[in-house]
């Protein structure tokens, strides 16, 4: 299993993308986005549910939480029955965030791999997407990472998600 | 747990959505849709994988079974964890599908619903749509639900999606 | 050239793509969908583009006003230089709306086709649909007619899109 | 008026979004994408209209070039009647292409805008995407500029879409 954690606009979809391309085995992907998918539109904007604030902050409540932990148990479990699992997320509570994770997991391995991308240029990638809240990359371009501990780090911002991809699937080995 | 089966442009999805939006607890939504989306892209289009060709027809390989039956697993596992989970699937291999979950999802209680539509109907919606493969519809109709067995049926042939939500929402009790 | 004016979530865009699949020559479609996508991202949200109210309400400002009016102009051009031309629009101004379109076609012969919708069934497909700010159907459902005059009504709360295709492509006849 | 000219995959939507954020005035963003959106799903796999090759070979038909001409005069005429107007678009026949717009626009002034990307970058960004014919951006890297005349180029290997903007933003004066 790999898990990318990195803020938003910083290309962990692309180099997701890339990862199903160059591994030969295939892989499943999920992340934040799907999961947030998911849920009912009306969580997609209230107090219980995900709230994206017109400065591009981020908060989610007590019932986002709840099913949250119950989906990373779902993904545990996949990955136990013999899925290989790439998970693109946003860890908004930094090493908390990854420690729900290792809780969910149990013992299952995995590579944890921070995409790092400079604040400006996420920022402005984040104009080039049109569909994202203009402030959410930048508000998020450090604070996923804080204490966060990683196997591998890429860094998109000169750095092609392809070529990010290969390094990573080196590391798998 | 709800599992809604039927053809291609049955109106799954929107009776889904209308089920998230009807019910007051939170549900999950999953589907064939999101899990082929998961995909690597070359499954999406390859012997081993997915394959849809120009008439309609739909035949999936031995990788698709084997990640399908991980990512049923990891559903059982969402809901065993305490999340409502509701999916709409496409029982290619009708009876034999069913049967696929059952297996993959123990003792869970499971609302089984049926979701009909007549077949010129539902060709016809597939025009409207106008990014599905034409003839899909047509060829699933009847073909998705041999052997299957429901606890409830619902038709969209002439009633609206909110309302088959409502019928369903109402045998949850 | 074809005009198609209705109220959110009244089946318009469905209607098109079997109007494109039923007549045997091909023709373009565009309208306010693709007209807003073609604004700047921060006119989707301003005082001087377009506002999605929360209740539902669409306001539209002077700067939308200017560039919908070169836009109608360019459609109109479409239309002279030999293409045949598809649009779906919704008249928030009722016949207002109706008398910008004819001031920028110029003599165009053009068949305007009202699509009705009853407002508690566009209201359910709008939540079946799960992408639109909820509201908007039932508040648009008869504003939208207000004082225009057609040379076809068609109503798709109980006419599937494909039949009101085919009623309007043997208007043209 | 602006028109971007550069192969799949090479960043021509992402200029345009940020063109579209950094200048003062509202551009409408018209282009190859939304044309082919525009026309009956029939032709988007078709002889007369559009055929994309597993290869990635793009190749079209007569009806397609019947109503391209049409979208370049309603273009053109949204510009005369007073829309700042950019628009991105593969040149498949390169100088002739370029030829068939300057027909279209008459004595339109137009700031041409070659878009370039590396064949062996732009096929990784193409990777990235997941939603496109594997091929097409290597092999319309170079051939869409064959004998094409622009009054500036930026590259997109290693500089940000939001920094090709500012700079074509700058000749505008």
């Amino acid at each position: 299993m790999i898990i990318l954690n990195g803020g938003s606009s910083s290309g962990k979809s692309g180099i997701v993308r890339c990862l199903q391309a160059v591994l030969p085995d295939p892989w499943l992907a999920f992340g934040c986005d799907s999961f947030v998918d998911a849920m009912p539109a009306r969580m997609q904007e209230s107090d219980g549910g995900i709230v994206f604030a017109a400065d591009g902050g981020v908060s989610v409540g007590e019932d986002f939480r709840a099913l949250e932990a119950a989906w990373m148990h779902g993904i545990a479990a996949m990955a136990r029955a013999g899925a290989r699992v790439v998970i693109d997320d946003v860890f908004l509570a930094g090493a908390g965030s990854q420690q729900r994770w290792r809780a969910a997991l149990g013992g299952i391995g995995v590579l944890w791999v921070g995409v790092r991308c400079e604040s400006a240029v996420a920022a402005g990638r984040e104009v080039a997407r049109g569909d994202r809240t203009t402030g959410m990359a930048a508000l998020q371009a450090e604070l996923v990472h804080a204490g966060v501990v990683y196997d591998l780090e890429v860094d998109t911002t000169r750095t092609e998600s392809l070529v990010c991809a290969r390094t990573i699937a080196a590391h798998l080995g």
